[in-house]
C-alpha cells in the first residue's frame, strides 16, 4: 500500500505553516486542560496506599488517613514551591531549564533525562490505569487490558499526529465532568455516612493498634501515595499560554488545582477508609467505592466513564509535554537532531512516535500493571521536582532580589520534603525502582555522547581553504540493473546519456534460456551500449549486482571517476498497487545506501493503470 | 543505529548461493522433523473434545472415547487418501497444486488462500499451546503468557531469517524426546490404571445416559477433536527431500507417523478420562494428567519441556512451509512478487516476516487463547484436505489408470468424510469461524486483482516501435538542497557540474540573521552558481522545498529537461551515529519517491569519526 496515502488517510492533509495558531487560555479553561494530569492522580493514588497496607492486613487501613495529611502537607509545598517558579520562569520553567540554568549542565541533564520517561510513564501510567477504570466497569473485557491499553495508546499517537493541542476545548469538559463526578460521589459518600446509612462498620476505628506495622512501612505506603502528586508540575511549564497577566493567572489557576486536589484526594482516603475497601485485582479502589456508595447503577458508570476519559487526557499531556521537551534537548544537540523536525501536521513527529512506541513497550513489559508501573512514574517525578527546588535556592542565594530569604526558605522546604521523599523511594522500594539509577546516568553519558559527535561532524564539514580541489570528478560511470527489454529501461538510458560519459547494463538471469533471449535482442537494439548478465542459480537478484558493482567502483576509483547506479522507481495509479512493485529496487536501494562512493539515482516510472 | 549493522547481528552475515545445499532425509529423521506438526496436536486436540463436553458437565466426559474412536477413523481415511496423493505426486502435492491441476484455478486458489491462513494459524495455535504448557508448568509466569508468546514467535522468525532450514538435525531431537516422553506418561499411567493405583474413581462410567448431550453437541466435540488430525498431509509436501525412492520412503513414514499419532491421542484421552481430569483456564489437560500419574517431579518437567519444545517445533514448520506456498503463488502472479526475492541467508525473508507478524497480530487479537484459535485453524486445514481430496478423484476419473476405481474410492471416502468434517464445523462452531467466509473469497478476488494489475503492467512496459523516441530529454536541472557552507556541498556541487546543464542551490532558513549571512558567502564563494532561500518560520524544512521543487518541474517540463535533485547521505563511522544524521534527507526522499518526473539522486558522503 501507498505510504503516503495510508498516513494521510491516518493523520490527515499536511498543514499550512500559517495554520500553527496559537490561542492563549482562561483561567477556567487552563484549570481545566493544565490539571489532568494531577487531578487524574486521585484515581490510582489512594489505593497505592492501600495496596502497601493490605500486606498487613485490613487492621491497618486506618493508617492511610495520617499518611494521606502527610501526603497533603507535601502537596501545599510543591505547590507554594512553584508559585515561585512561575514568578521567576514566566517563559516556562520546566525542571530541565531551571535546573540547567541554575545547577549546571549535568543535573539539567539528569533532570531532563527522567522527564523524558516521566512523560513516557505518564502515558502508560494514566493508559493502564484508564484501562483498569475500564475493565471494573466491565468485567468481562478485563482479560484484553494489555490490549485495549495498546490500542487506547495508538490512537491517541495518531490523533497527535493530526494535531490534537492542549487548547483544544472539546478537551476540558471531560475535567469538568471529572470533578463534578468525584464531588457527587464524595458527597453522596458523606451524606450517607452522616445519615448512618453505610452498611455495618467494617472499618477499624483511627489509633487501633496494629501488630507488623512498622515505620518502613508507613514511608513505604506514604510514597506510593505521593503518586497522587504527579503532574502538579504542568501548569509551571505553560505559563505562557496564559492570558495576561499570564503568572498571576498561572499562579492563581495552580492554587485552585491544588485546592480541587486536595478535596478529591482526602474524600477518596476517607471514604475508602470509612466503606471498608480493600484492593483487588480487578476492580479499583474508586469503582468499588462507587459501587458501594451509589450502586451499580447510571452515576457509577458516570463515574467510571469520567474517569477513564480523565486518565486517558492524562495520557495526552504526556504527547504535548515530551516532544516540546524533545525540541529544547535536539536544540542543544543532546539528542538526536530527527526531534526537531516538524511532521506535515506541525506537530514533532518523531517526538510523538518516539513516546508512543516506548509507552506501549513499558504496559507490554508490565503487562497492563498500573502498581508495577507508578514507582518508577513517582520516582521519574520527584527527581526534576527536587532538582528544580534546588536549583531555585541555587538561583536565589546567586541573585539575592528583595526578599529573597523567605522565598528561598520556601524553596529549601519544598527541596527537602521531596528529596527526603526521594530517598524514601529508594530505600522502600529499591527492588522496584533500582533501574533508575542504572537508566539515568547511562542517558546523561548517552547526552554528552551525542553531543560530542555533532561537534565532531560539524568540524569534519567545515571547509578549510585548501581542500577545496579533492572533489573535482573526471567522469561518471553509469550502471543501469535491466530486468528486461522494457519502456523503463528505455527511459533509464535516455538519462544516462544525459550524464554518463561511460553507460553499462547489468542483468541478472535465474535460467539460462531467458539470459540468452535478453542477450540476443538487446545487441539488436542498443550495439553501442555494454550488457552484462550473470547467471543466480538461486533466484537471489541482489547479490550478484552488489559484486558487480563493487567491482566497478574499485576500478573506476584510480580515475577518479563517479559510479552512480540508475534505479527505476514504478509510480502506480492506484495507492493498493505500490505494494506490488519496487521490492527489489528497494532493498538494493538499502543495501547501497552505506556504501561509500556509490551515487544511487532513483529514476520515476509512472504505470497508466 | 545502521539498520545493516543490527541486521547482520540479528540474522548474521550473507551466505554465498552456493551455500544453499540440500540434504535428503533418511526415513527416521524424516519422520521426527516432518511430525512434530501433527504429532504436537495431541497437546490440544484431546483438550478441545472435553472443553465442549464441560458444557454439559463432568458426568458427560465418558463420551470422549466414543469421539476419539471418531477421530481415529477419520485419521486412518486421510493417511490412506495422502498415500495416494504422494504416489500421484513424488514431486510435492500441496493441496494448492493438486487442486489447480485438477480442479482449475479458483479451486486452486482456495486452496492456497486456506494454507495461507492455515500455516499463519499453524505458528498461533502452537505457540500458544507451547506457551500453555510452559505457564501449566510454572503458574508464576501465567500472567505474561500473551508476551512470551509474541517473544518466542519473534525468537523463531530470527532463526528463520537467519536460516534454520527443516533438515537440521537438531530439530529431531526434541521430536524423538515428546514421543518418549508422552509414551512413559501413558505406560506409567495404564500401569496405574491395570493395579488400581489412582486415585478414588472420578469418572462416569461409560454408557451413562447424559441429560442435555444432543447430537450437535456431540459433533461439536467431535468437530474439536479433530484439530488433533491438523499437519497430517505435511509430508505429502516433502516428498522430495526423501532418500530415494523418495515416494515409497514417504509412504512408509507417514504410516509411522499415523500409527504413533494413533497411539499418543488414545493414551491421553483414555488417561484423561479415566483420572477425571477437567479442562481448566490456567493448567492443560496434558499438564494435570502428567501431574496425576507422575506427581510434580522431574519427570512431569521434562513432559511439559518436550511439550512446549515440540510445539515450537511445529510453530517452525509453519515457517519452512509459508515462503514456499508464497513463492508458488507470487511465481504465479497471484500475490506480490516481493515473495520470490531470497533474503541475504537465501531464506524467503518476506515470507518469514509476513508470517511472524501475522501470527503475532492473531496471538495478541485472541489474547493467547489456544482454544479460541483453533477452530479457525481446524477450519483452515480442512478446507484444503477436501479440495485436495477432490482433486485427486477428479485426476482418477481423467486418467483411469490401472485399478483407478480402488484408488479412487479411497479418495472418495476421505474426501466425503473431511467434507462433512468441515460442514460439521460451519454449523456447529459458525460464531467462531464464520470470518473464514468472508475473508477467504476477499483473498481469491484480491489473487484475480493482484494478477490482472500484473499482466497490465506487462503490457505497459513492453516496447512497441513507434514510442522509442518520446524519452529523449534536452537537459538536466540540478537541485542542490543546501543546509550550509559545508565540505557536503562541495561534493554535491561537483557531481552536479558533471551531470547537470543548470544547478540551483536551494536553502531554507530558520532565523533572517543565518540566511543573510549564508547568501553574502555564497556568493563570494559560489558567484556563478544561483542560490534561492526561504525563510521558514515554523521550521519546517520539507515543504518548502517540496513547493520549490515542484515549481522547477513544471518550468522544465515543456523543455523537456529532467529535473534531478541531489540529496547528501551521511555514512558514520559508528553505526549508532546513523540515527543522529539523515533523518530530514529521508523524510525528503520519501515524499520525492511517489512523484513522477523528479529524479531524486543520493550522494554518499563518509565521515571520519
Amino acid at each position: 500500500m501507498n505510504y503516503l496515502a495510508l498516513k494521510k488517510w491516518l493523520i490527515g492533509k499536511p498543514l499550512k505553516s500559517n495554520e500553527l495558531g496559537e490561542q492563549k487560555l482562561s483561567k477556567l479553561k487552563a484549570l481545566a486542560i493544565l490539571s489532568s494530569d494531577a487531578l487524574s492522580s486521585v484515581a490510582y493514588g489512594p489505593e497505592q496506599i492501600l495496596i502497601v497496607l493490605a500486606t498487613v492486613g485490613v487492621v491497618a487501613y486506618w493508617y492511610s488517613i495520617p499518611i494521606a495529611i502527610g501526603v497533603l502537607v507535601l502537596l501545599m509545598a510543591l505547590i507554594l514551591s512553584y508559585r515561585q517558579i512561575i514568578y521567576s520562569y514566566p517563559e516556562g520553567g520546566g525542571a530541565y531549564v531551571v535546573s540547567k540554568k541554575n545547577l549546571g549542565e549535568n543535573p539539567g541533564l539528569i533532570a531532563g533525562g527522567s522527564l523524558l520517561v516521566d512523560y513516557i510513564l505518564t502515558v502508560s501510567v494514566s493508559i493502564a490505569a484508564g484501562t483498569d477504570a475500564l475493565t471494573s466497569a466491565f468485567p468481562a473485557i478485563h482479560d484484553y487490558k494489555v490490549l485495549i491499553a495498546c490500542i487506547l495508546v495508538i490512537v491517541i499517537t495518531l490523533l497527535n499526529l493530526r494535531g490534537v493541542t492542549e487548547s483544544a476545548s472539546v478537551l476540558a469538559y471531560p475535567v469538568y465532568l471529572f470533578v463534578i463526578a468525584l464531588l457527587i460521589l464524595i458527597a453522596v459518600g458523606l451524606w450517607n455516612v452522616a445519615t448512618g446509612q453505610t452498611p455495618p462498620v467494617t472499618h477499624t476505628a483511627m489509633g487501633t493498634a496494629v501488630p507488623g506495622v512498622s515505620l518502613f512501612l508507613l514511608l513505604r505506603a506514604f510514597s506510593s501515595g505521593c503518586s497522587a502528586l504527579t503532574g502538579v508540575e504542568a501548569i509551571s511549564n505553560a505559563v505562557t499560554n496564559f492570558k495576561k497577566p499570564a503568572a498571576q493567572n498561572a499562579v492563581r489557576t495552580l492554587s485552585a488545582m491544588g485546592i480541587i486536589l486536595a478535596i478529591l484526594f482526602s474524600g477518596i482516603i476517607f471514604l475508602g477508609y470509612w466503606y471498608g475497601i480493600s484492593p483487588k485485582g480487578n476492580e479499583t479502589v474508586v469503582s468499588q467505592i462507587a459501587a458501594e456508595v451509589l450502586g451499580r447503577n447510571g452515576l457509577y458508570y458516570f463515574v467510571q466513564g469520567t474517569t477513564a476519559l480523565i486518565l486517558i487526557l492524562a495520557a495526552n499531556t504526556g504527547f504535548s509535554a515530551f516532544p516540546l521537551l524533545a525540541v529544547n534537548l535536539a536544540t542543544d544537540k543532546y539528542i538526536p537532531r530527527m526531534f526537531t523536525i516538524r511532521g506535515d501536521r506541525l506537530g514533532y513527529s518523531n517526538g510523538i512516535v518516539t513516546l508512543g512506541a516506548a509507552s506501549i513497550l513499558l504496559i507490554v513489559i508490565f503487562n497492563g500493571q498500573t502498581e508495577k508501573l507508578i514507582p518508577l512514574y513517582a520516582v521519574g517525578v520527584f527527581i526534576p521536582f527536587t532538582l528544580s527546588q534546588t536549583g531555585m535556592i541555587a538561583k536565589w542565594l546567586k541573585e539575592k532580589p528583595k526578599g529573597w530569604q523567605g522565598k528561598m526558605i520556601i524553596n529549601l522546604v519544598g527541596a527537602l520534603i521531596t528529596f527526603i521523599v526521594l530517598i524514601i523511594f529508594f530505600t522502600t522500594k529499591f527492588t522496584q525502582v533500582w533501574a533508575v539509577l542504572i537508566f539515568l546516568p547511562v542517558m546523561v553519558l548517552a547526552f554528552h555522547r551525542i553531543k560530542r559527535h555533532y561537534e565532531a561532524v560539524g568540524e569534519q564539514l567545515r571547509i578549510s581553504d585548501d581542500d577545496q580541489t579533492t572533489f573535482a570528478l573526471s567522469g561518471n560511470v553509469v550502471i543501469i540493473p535491466v530486468a528486461g527489454m522494457t519502456k523503463a529501461v528505455e527511459r533509464s538510458l535516455s538519462y544516462a546519456n544525459l550524464i554518463g560519459d561511460t553507460i553499462i547494463a547489468v542483468h541478472v538471469a535465474f535460467d539460462r534460456k531467458s539470459e540468452k533471449v535478453l542477450e540476443e535482442k538487446w545487441k539488436r537494439v542498443h550495439p553501442d551500449i555494454r550488457l552484462v548478465t550473470f547467471y543466480s542459480q538461486y533466484r537471489s537478484l541482489v547479490r550478484p549486482l552488489l559484486r558487480f558493482i563493487d567491482i566497478v567502483r574499485e576500478k573506476s576509483k584510480d580515475s577518479n571517476m563517479a559510479v552512480t547506479v540508475l534505479i527505476p522507481q514504478f509510480i502506480t495509479s492506484k495507492s493498493w498497487h505500490n505494494m506490488l512493485h519496487n521490492q527489489s529496487s528497494l532493498l538494493l536501494k538499502a543495501h547501497l545506501l552505506y556504501r561509500k562512493n556509490v551515487i544511487v539515482t532513483t529514476l520515476p516510472f509512472k504505470f497508466k493503470k
